[in-house]
């Protein structure tokens, strides 16, 4: 027996939500329900319709024989203002103060509802780019990379400070890491990235840059071209200039001292991307 | 302008869809889209049928003043069989096959919508468990952790093998690696888990059951009582006993030969829990 429209609405609001960009025939839909390409569009429409109302992006249409529609996450500016700022207002916490100008964050990137809404924003300002994999150098930006993944429907490709026996054959460099300057190590599994891909950098936290610079160098030995790149949180770094421009970044962390108990957290340059 | 119900339907699918395991009151519903209580209540009727219909779970009705419903993700036996046997098949290429019977994974643990069906397994075998947070070790565990905590809609805490300045003070344990008999060590960020916490373990691969061991000593250390353990492949391994009991696997790696170029994957027993 076939659904009805409000049966089939749920279903299908389902279906698309859980496979973001990718392309979906109306035939495909029209199977599927078993109903006619007319009303499937007909659904298509308040669905669109729904999902811009609700501020969470919208239904492409690509017309043509292989034509269909794709779901576009796209946050509004509104969630995305009110997201950052109850960030900020979430970090500017003395208690997250650590040692060194460092901040505690590991309850907010341990918060999946929290990651969502941080892959949420960075899709969302990422949207327009031609972005093949998300890369990020373990461990903590892990979670926000997949969560940025799965709103953009890309792989994730870790990179390692360290070459692990179940990865198999990897690339490594060395790096000098902008805040301590020591000279790091990381490793990326051969595998793991094709040659020439489009990659966008995610990270948790950038002080002078180096660790992204890092991952900069190790990119151009895969011959891939970074497309974009996201930080959660950028610090101020007084000791040297910063080695990465042309970055997105959440929030922005000043005056950060753990001797004074001092911090300030305001919105980074994201909310211009929306 | 109160929304048609079609409308309502695609609004109302999404927002509890985003909220696994939270409480939504019919009062809230009622404000939020401007319906009477008797078109919120029909209109969650459709939604419930719909989501067993789709094989994705169930809401769950919670009666009295505070009561409301619950979105509980528990994906159909159906799915999960198919998602298993497909992954088998993925796996079983001896093209994957690594020095010391490893089998490389990083591809799968690399993609989003496989690492989120991996999720929904588990979660779904996990779903009567009185859980509070999922734990991991660094790192290929992390993105299997979070996809079954965004579905039981808890926090994630990342175990490190080794501390990092910007974590904060943390307790530390040695333990024997199961495979290369090596002693190593887990750190756990004390403010990371609070006392008395009922975690489930999740992890990529499992052989001797050493890493998971040293979880269950560092979570003892924390009080922390183990409702549950989940790993991806659980590997076998002729040198000794397996020092972890009652988990939860989702294949079962036979065979692995890299010498020989053989290999075979079955489904783990998580498909019993369903």
């Amino acid at each position: 027996m076939p659904m009805k429209r409000s049966e089939r609405l749920v279903a299908m609001t389902h279906f698309i939500l859980d496979r973001p960009r990718e392309l979906i025939s109306l035939p495909f839909f029209s199977e599927k329900y078993d109903a006619a390409k007319s009303s499937i569009s007909e659904d298509l429409g308040i669905i669109n319709k729904m999902f811009q109302h609700e501020g969470i992006g919208y239904l492409e249409s690509v017309s043509g024989a292989s034509g269909g529609v794709k779901y576009i996450p796209a946050f509004s500016k509104e969630y995305s203002e009110e997201f950052v700022h109850q960030l900020c207002r979430r970090l500017e916490d003395p208690e997250r103060l650590l040692p060194g100008g460092y901040l505690f964050m590991s309850d907010i990137l341990g918060d999946p509802e929290a990651t969502r809404s941080i892959g949420r924003l960075f899709a969302s300002a990422f949207r327009d780019r031609d972005i093949d994999a998300i890369i990020t150098v373990a461990t903590k930006g892990i979670p926000l990379a997949y969560a940025v993944a799965s709103y953009l429907n890309v792989p994730v490709v870790i990179a390692r400070r360290d070459p692990k026996v179940t990865e198999g054959s990897t690339l490594s460099i060395n790096y000098v890491s902008g805040s301590t300057r020591k000279i790091q190590t990381m490793v990326l599994t051969k595998r793991s990235l094709k040659e020439g891909s489009k990659v966008c950098i995610i990270d948790d936290f950038m002080k002078a840059g180096g660790t992204i610079s890092g991952m900069k160098n190790l990119l151009n030995e895969f011959n891939a071209e970074v497309v974009g790149i996201g930080v959660l949180a950028e610090a101020e770094d007084e000791d040297e200039e910063r080695v990465v421009d042309d970055y997105i970044s959440l929030v922005q962390i000043l005056n950060a001292d753990d001797r004074k108990g001092s911090i300030e957290v305001i919105p980074g340059n994201l909310l211009n991307y929306l």
